[in-house]
């Protein structure tokens, strides 16, 4: 399936990459998911890299179109929100995320020239360093086998990019699917039908003691909330209310 | 995060493979996953092969227990429920499900001995053919980018293995979770509350013709169950009605 131009894939940016073979087979991974924007960070063997071509594949023009920055921050001057995927750092104080809640962070918020969303990624075996990853808004792990949770950087590149094309076309499904939905009550109608509700439990004389009214009104409310009530339903609702309230003045 | 043992991995089974490099390669993404039993049927270069040891890494165990078959058959004489991970086959009349369905559908199935749930991998370039993705139970298309789909076969192997993991830890968590989880009613007490409810709205006369009342009915019933009541709930709420009920006869 194709993803809409709506849904902006995230800039990819490897920093100090050493293997033109990883380069490659991470441009064809990204190529794989729908992802275009290769940034490369001081890349070991220079650039271009003969190596790079013949791993990327499919990826060829991901290479050919990659770009070379010397620091991280001339890479980033354009990226509003990072994620470094990168093994926990115990004394970096930074959210911790798992690649699924990245990718939804991603999909989530809107990109435009100059707000790009980026994951970046750590050279190969050191990974990212502290000045690396202070850099990045969030730190990515993924919960892999604590006997061997080393990914290989293309593999790292493949899973960051999978994770953010099902949450796309996730996205995408239930942007279509919402056309069809009905019209969910919003809040403030949720509020004047609770305010209604509770009046009428209390004017029933519901509540034996005045300490069971907010318990009982915050658990009807957490009740109500859960089913995610429709305009339609609040309406059958306040019909219900109307008539059980007039049986009161009668 | 451990797995629990409760939760088996599946089985990874490559059907001729070629370069020892990717086998190797494979065997590293399972381990990350914490995969551990690889198949391998007629490698084309014979095995042990000494190019997959090296990349491997700290997957070598997995490529020193890998068993080999002459067959597909013989690979799979233990396997109850497979699912072959290849493009979609359109002279093939076969259920195709993604990734994710596939992983959650391995967790939620309990496997034992002589009962293995496998996932099942093509040659690199040629993929499967027709004679063996028949023998298998459902085929796993993953929904990458039309202009280029074809992923390495370590890489199709991580994608499946981070997709059982993924779900594998969902389900410890929910299992989990669910010990804490207020108990919720069952089909008989949301039935019999139902039906006083419906009773309730009947004897006040909510209902202006007797046709209105089935579909009112019907959309309230869609209502509460949608949200899950708990058992505490249902008990609040036939507070509720007892109380509006007893307006009726005074």
């Amino acid at each position: 399936m194709a993803i809409s131009a709506l849904t902006q894939p995230p800039v990819i940016i490897l920093l100090r990459p050493q293997m033109g073979e990883n380069i490659g087979a991470s441009a064809r991974a990204m190529k794989n998911c729908g992802i275009s924007e290769l940034r490369l960070v001081a890349p070991r063997d220079g650039w271009p890299n003969e190596a790079a071509l013949p791993m990327a594949a499919g990826g060829a023009d991901i290479i050919e179109q990659a770009t070379v920055y010397d620091d991280m921050a001339s890479a980033m001057s354009d990226v509003v929100l990072s994620f470094a995927t990168t093994a926990r750092m115990r004394d970096l104080v930074k959210p911790v995320i798992n690649p699924r809640q990245a990718a939804n962070m991603t999909t989530e918020r809107p990109q435009s020239e100059g707000k790009r969303i980026a994951y970046l990624f750590g050279a190969e075996r050191s990974g990212m360093d502290n000045d690396e990853a202070v850099m990045a808004d969030y730190i990515v792990s993924a919960d892999l086998n604590p006997d061997y949770p080393s990914l290989n950087l293309a593999q790292a590149v493949l899973l960051m990019s999978w994770e953010w094309r099902m949450s796309a076309l996730a996205q995408q499904q239930a942007a279509q699917a919402t056309d069809d939905w009905p019209e969910l009550a919003n809040i403030q109608e949720r509020d004047f039908f609770f305010q209604r509700f509770e009046t009428m439990l209390k004017d029933k004389g519901f509540f034996g003691t005045e300490e069971m009214a907010p318990v009982v009104n915050r658990n009807m409310r957490a009740f109500f909330t859960r089913a995610t009530p429709t305009k339609q339903e609040l309406q059958t609702w306040h019909g219900i209310l109307s008539l059980l309230m007039r049986d009161n003045h009668r």
